[in-house]
């Protein structure tokens, strides 16, 4: 189950892990922040497909991500809108076309953490396998020009430590936040082949919060100086930190877990270096975050037509 | 500024506190999540006669609650459906009626904590005084009937210590998460004036996860017994918990810090100790979600006709 199993790519019917005993005891199995369940819906009816699930924390991102691949994958349907399949509530937003299936998931761990439960837990009652999860998402830089992709090698704690502290019954658990390294390079490689904007392969930091835990200047409250900033920012990028966000870990650690090859692919909004606030024109920022989105339509395309051509 | 102060619900003209040197230096402040911006909106004139801001997860919900407080205080406007003043933004949704402004936070602390920041600064720009705020929110019951609404005294870790911590440039500052408790005790006094349903004040147990953090049973990992669940919440029980969320300890920490009074009222959906899943009704998870709505909604109407006799 280890991602960086080199057999990985090669290996089909792998399934996606639960590790809940509790679950087969279970009658029905409510995933409440979805409105969805298994003694409502026919989950494997619709998602046994699903080969490919992109993440993302804004709702109209991920809609816009699905119109966008239903047409490069030429599965656009005039007639329709793209229903929201979460509709019976705001928690998160799901929008499927084919094996695609995109997904918004708030902001911060904790958001994306009960969403990745429920997440593991659908694909797990619609016995999806060899599923491929992609975050795409937005993120600021350390040292790199704005509208940079940055794709994850390993995501990394506010000291720098590739580890996501998980507190269970008031204990802490350590776990791991490697993601896949085959995965992160053939996404390079996507980037390389498009020639549209720069990619780079680099160590993502995770924090709790985006003013004090980021060390901006500009939250409602701040007891460090420019210099203080600096420093630690610039300690960040002497640890490999190429860019920050605030989703990253849990994400790893629990996809790690559930035997899902995993990747984070986020765009820089600005160069943290050079300043704190989002002061680019809404033009240029919508035309950032369409890059990670860019990108992985690109490999999955790669990926469906490799796969078209094998059978 | 200690919001325990007994002089302070008499006090007036009570500003809303930033502590940021930074902040004077910036020519315009773009407040990004919210979509506002001081170069771009006149936030004193939008919000400046704002006194009472209440704050929960789901946008639905607060739009709901600006319905409803506009009916309690006589301020509908039937030509008019609420518009969501964050409406270039899909992070966070806000509405106002008269003195009340309704924002949604998402789930987890680092989504309230993203638009705590961008409020106080909100609040602070447009120059609002004597500003009261309250969470008002959804939680897991102990040994409580479902149904239940807890006003929280203190908010507590999942070690059950009253401490929120923070991380700055790396390291951990520990912040306090004690709440106005005379606003608690009002709030106690206007559930038993409505004569509704039942309400308690107790401690409320905030944790970064809804399942493994939560003792829960039914995420898609669970490494532990239901013997070891109940003794987690029984040893959470015995130290004064009442319920457990999300949000509250960072909302605690941060309403302190900067002077604002400040409340948690959250309903009770189900009683852990009993089970895990959200099973009930979404008519009756829907009544419930309405007290808290239905007590804030008495307390400010209640504010407000005593204000207005003074005057």
């Amino acid at each position: 189950m280890d991602p960086k199993d080199e057999t990985k790519t090669s290996t089909f019917d792998s399934p996606v892990c639960v590790h809940n005993p509790h679950l087969d005891l279970l009658k029905d199995d409510i995933l409440y922040h979805f409105s969805l369940g298994t003694g409502t819906h026919n989950l494997p009816a619709m998602f046994g497909d699903v080969k490919f699930v992109c993440v993302g924390g804004s709702p109209w991102r991920m809609k816009a991500f699905i119109k966008y691949i239903a047409a490069e994958l030429g599965m656009e349907d005039p007639q329709s809108d793209y229903p929201n399949i979460c509709a019976g509530t705001d928690r998160y937003a799901m929008y499927k076309v084919g094996p695609v299936l995109s997904v918004s998931h708030g902001m911060g761990i904790p958001s994306i953490a009960i969403m990745l439960h429920e997440l593991i837990k659908l694909l797990h009652h619609a016995h999806c396998t060899d599923v491929t999860i992609i975050r795409i998402g937005t993120s600021g830089g350390i040292g790199l020009k704005p509208g940079t992709v940055v794709v994850t090698k390993q995501s990394v704690d506010a000291t720098f430590l590739p580890k996501f502290e998980q507190v269970i019954l008031g204990k802490t658990v350590v776990r791991n936040t490697d993601l896949d390294q085959c995965l992160a390079e053939e996404l390079l490689q996507c980037s390389k082949e498009l020639n549209q904007f720069d990619t780079v392969i680099g160590n993502t930091m995770c924090t709790l919060d985006f003013y004090e835990g980021q060390a901006r200047l500009d939250g409602a409250f701040c007891s460090y100086s420019e210099k203080d900033k600096q420093d630690y920012l610039n300690r960040a990028g002497e640890a490999g930190v190429c860019n920050i966000e605030m989703e990253s870990s849990v994400f790893a650690a629990m996809c790690k877990l559930s035997g899902l090859r995993a990747a984070v692919v986020c765009v820089t909004l600005l160069d943290r270096l050079k300043g704190d606030q989002l002061s680019s024109s809404s033009e240029v920022l919508h035309d950032y975050q369409q890059r990670p989105q860019v990108l992985v339509g690109c490999y999955i395309k790669k990926q469906l037509n490799a796969k078209a051509v094998r059978n």
